[in-house]
């Protein structure tokens, strides 16, 4: 079992979907992946908050075992980002960004941080993702996120970070932007040419691809009849992936591909999951026989006997 | 082996993709579908063309086995369509229509054509569907499509031919629209409680879906390095689907779930090698093994060892 290391931000969010709305919720890529992750392997936050961070928020994270030594807490605000979906609650549209005390953010990882053996940087500038890394002492997999604010601004860094990763989330539509290419197989095999052997390409509602050992696989999001709020989603997946992934087995050598489809389905079902409340309550109250259940469900709904049936001469 | 009746348009196609383009090539509903459904069972195809449909598209039919009796010839010019895909070939722009003998379409089924076992009633307008469904003697599978401009102008129609139809092939914008829900998993239930028993959401590049027995599946697409034109790839799905229904035992009953989700891959890896080539090139030329080679190999990315991981405590 290895442990991880989360740097990203910790926010309260304002959200408004068709089916309900929240104000100053717990929110924030590190905080979405540590929940998920911590179902699967032991999980350590880093990021920053400010003093009006309210202390259920902070236990909350900490009655289910995720170690926040590293979340600081600086004189100042919290990040707040308020956002709405439509009717099809395809993509957010952002209402308003307060970035407070993370404008400012520097993360400085403790010793014992430092030599954890699985990193996921979130979606932070990618100098400062470039910065968090340089302080580990090798980590064995090491994941990013971005968003399309850096491709635009900060392409050159991004790229040069890539090159030290092992494991790229990216949206569909960032990973076109980012390559060039209008076509996801081009573009994970193009982006994996950058250095990072496995490209995850996040399409939301239609599911995920993996680009691995030279292939790319595709699969479907689990089917939902409801959904609530799908901020979050895709660190949640992370969350879910590379916790089953820290929790398979050693990390030395290349993943083989049916592990990394095994890390795909245990994302989807995470994400799936947090989707179907607002903010984090879901995952807040998800248990691990509910995730394997519907990883079960998943493999089931995905299985098809190759049984070739008898063609017309 | 069941045979299977189309009834749909034969067009000639003026397409043009980023890849290259075409001028008049054979095209149409109907043709799609008969092309990929020749290689799982027997096809009777019905339609209409002008004096002008070259005899050379009548023979790439005829030769391929598909049964072309039914294949009116009238005074005045074959259907014609032409239309553009952008850069990430996701929707047709069309250019121009010219229904041209298309528009006063009467089909009327020959005796033998009246007891085919298996119907699919390509996009046309619902009445004439219907009016076809009406000449058969019962047959044990029938399948439709449709279009936005049905489901705009002829809703009532359409409702009253979904009670009678088996499986109903459908785009995802066009199953939310004429259900009335934004969500898939919704839209599938309410559009079977209308007749149905089995829906397919057809998602382009995204895969498709498959309501039956109650139950919501996914299937992404299959991953293509290379798309050249999208045109026909739904029909060619249904004639996939349909053929290897017709082809894999007996159809009174339930179609059971197991089937009907090999009957999707199958759709899934006609319409992968439908978009490979432009108008119906790559049908004309594809042989049993590479269907069943792709199949394999579709089979083979989709499948996930269910090894639960240890998960932390």
């Amino acid at each position: 079992m290895s442990s991880i290391l989360v740097v990203g931000s910790v926010a309260l969010d304002s959200v408004k979907t068709p089916a309900g709305e929240t104000h100053e919720a717990l929110g924030g890529s590190a905080v979405y992946f540590s929940l998920a992750a911590r179902l699967f392997a032991p999980v350590h936050l880093v990021g920053v908050v400010g003093k009006d961070f309210p202390s259920e928020h902070r236990a909350c994270l900490k009655n289910r075992g995720i170690d926040i030594e590293g979340l600081e807490v600086q004189a100042g605000k919290t990040f707040r980002w308020s956002g709405s979906y439509s009717r099809t609650m395809n993509t957010a549209k952002t209402l308003d960004t307060k970035l407070n005390v993370f404008e400012s953010f520097k993360p400085k990882l403790s010793h014992s941080h430092k030599s954890s053996p699985v990193a996921f940087l979130a979606n932070i500038d990618p100098e400062l993702q470039w910065e968090v890394l340089s302080q580990m002492t090798g980590p064995a997999v090491v994941a990013c996120d971005t968003m399309n604010f850096w491709i635009s601004l900060k392409k050159p860094a991004l790229k040069e970070l890539l090159s030290r990763v092992d494991v790229f989330f990216v949206n569909e539509e960032e990973a076109r932007k980012l390559s060039g290419e209008s076509n996801n197989f081009r573009a994970a095999k193009r982006l994996a040419q950058w250095g990072p052997s496995v490209i995850v390409i996040k399409k939301g509602e239609h599911g995920a691809m993996l680009w691995a050992n030279h292939k790319l696989y595709a699969f479907p999001a689990f089917p939902l009849e409801d959904v609530a709020d799908p901020t979050g989603a895709g660190d949640t997946f992370a969350g879910g992936f590379l916790g089953y992934l820290a929790s398979s087995g050693p990390l030395d050598g290349s993943l083989d591909p049916a592990r990394l489809k095994r890390a795909m389905l245990y994302g989807t079902v995470l994400a799936s999951f947090n989707v179907e409340d607002f903010s984090t309550r879901r995952l807040e109250r998800l248990e691990h026989p509910e995730v394997h259940g519907r990883f079960r469900e998943f493999v089931d709904l995905l299985a098809v006997e190759e049984r070739v049936g008898v063609l017309a001469g």
